[in-house]
């Protein structure tokens, strides 16, 4: 609806936020009211404002604005969702590659406006986890790194912010150049972050001291993962580092609640992919050829897991 | 799916109750591990058990079971709501009604079994109000009561059990006799508590010492409201007493968030219900006639509103 973008610019009384709002006056007080209640908004006599947490999280005019994957919630999940109980029953996908037209990604990549939004919405559900990185990795030790499966190139971004002594390519499939390109420029680090177009199924990986991959070995099957982490190996020399993260499940399976649902997330939006523990990442980390693996927590659900060749 | 149920003949191994839930093998360990990560089941080892509260209140086969508004959301309102924008926008319902095929209720005296599963549901949701009801209120001072839209009876039963001196009334459209007189007898009370259909639209109200409403006038739009208010006046003897309880709005709109999402279910579901506050209720009250008007607490989102004839 846009309501804390509305807000943004300064608070509203009632009738002027409905009416730009275009809440029928039947629900209006109502929607208001239950968003001050749950604590989105902050009300004072008859005047709606956002609340600290609202306006620099939730104003898409923000750059910290990070409600990208609630929009893609809105128009694409919240409806899949709802036929949960078949995917549990069947294993089986449910978005719009339900019907056999398309796969997941073959349906994003043929819509440039969705997959702007989908890019955006990966940008701002790992954007916490990329400053967290970007500090928390020992990058002194390395010159050049390349985050694969980069999308809008958040994580490429505030690697190169954090570490002025670092050059890195954004390795993703071509129609992510242009909004990939557009970000590193809004974000003054073209100079030093390039695009390289190419396929992780098809294509070798970028020969880079340390090579990152955010929220990408969640969306494939077991086989993909193992592949696409020998790839890494591959492509690194010795000394090298793989940095991988995502929703790392913890290795009890009980507590993580985001990273679990996110796998159900998986299960309804991809053929074979699912979330793991750390333990089952650096069980396929060890089997490419990877030692001193370990886990280290990011920012809430998410932990990288790091190993070196 | 029934988990909770299915555990609460006692703990099972993983592979068993996989098995009988019908989970496919992509889906069973994440959906069993997300719910132990969200706190409703517990595991040790390879063993899954419910927790105290799911094994009380989410087990179809105890009396305590209050899942029923859960089944109602899984099979009827996660779908509705996901035409909230619409409903704000244009302050029209989005439920089964939406295309002008039947009324709500209409729609679900139709159904046999969707009525009976609608009146477990409401049962469910009322439980704990309802007990609170039975103790709270000063029934000594009264010998006759009658609960307008009864549906299942539990008010009603409540009321009786913990007050043996009172015989009452369930006051409700004619198809709901055979679930009431059910469950009255099962608890108990039929020999004080009898089903008597009627329409509070068309037909008077029984005259009784206090007349309950209990999740009634929400449904109802202002006008309705009132005239059920009136309606209930007329009805009373001199001294009596009117007791309607809903998820009760806190007078200022800003923190009872249940009351107001209950009251956005209302936009969902009705032509033109909505919840409301103590205040809003006293004043139909005080111009129907009440005095000695009063708001009290009863459990979670719910308070009841007393007037005095």
């Amino acid at each position: 609806m846009g309501v804390f973008t509305e807000l943004a610019d300064g608070p509203q009384e009632f009738d002027k936020l409905a009416g730009r709002l275009g809440l029928h006056e039947r629900s209006a007080r109502d929607f208001l009211d239950a968003l001050v209640a749950l604590g989105f908004l902050k009300r004072n006599g008859d005047t709606y404002s956002n609340t600290d947490e609202t306006d620099l999280f939730l104003d898409k005019k923000k750059p910290s604005y990070l409600g990208g994957m609630l929009e893609m919630a809105n128009a694409r999940l919240y409806r899949f969702w709802g036929s949960l109980t078949e995917a549990l029953r069947t294993g089986r996908l449910q978005n719009e590659a339900k019907t056999g037209e398309a796969h997941f990604f073959q349906a994003l990549y043929a819509d440039p406006a969705r997959l702007r939004a989908f890019l955006k919405a990966m940008s701002g559900l790992s954007h916490g986890a990329n400053i967290a990185i970007a500090k928390q990795f020992p990058w002194a030790k390395y010159k050049t790194f390349a985050d694969v499966g980069t999308a809008q190139g958040d994580l490429a971004t505030q690697i190169a912010l954090a570490n002025p002594h670092l050059t890195g390519i954004g390795f993703d499939l071509a129609e992510c150049g242009p909004c990939f390109e557009e970000y590193v420029e809004a974000n003054g680090v073209n100079d030093r972050v390039r695009f390289q177009p190419g396929s992780f199924f098809t294509d070798a990986l970028p020969k880079v001291d340390v090579i990152t991959m955010g929220h990408i070995l969640h969306d494939w099957d077991l086989e993909e993962k193992k592949m696409l982490v020998k790839k890494a190996f591959d492509a690194l020399p010795t000394g090298g580092a793989l940095v991988v993260y995502d929703a790392i499940i913890d290795n009890d399976r009980s507590k993580n609640a985001f990273g679990l649902m996110m796998s159900l997330n998986m299960l309804i939006e991809t053929e074979g992919g699912f979330d793991y523990t750390g333990a089952d990442c650096i069980g396929w980390m060890e089997e490419a050829g990877f030692k001193e693996c370990y886990v280290e927590h990011l920012v809430g659900p998410d932990s990288m897991v790091v190993g070196l060749k």
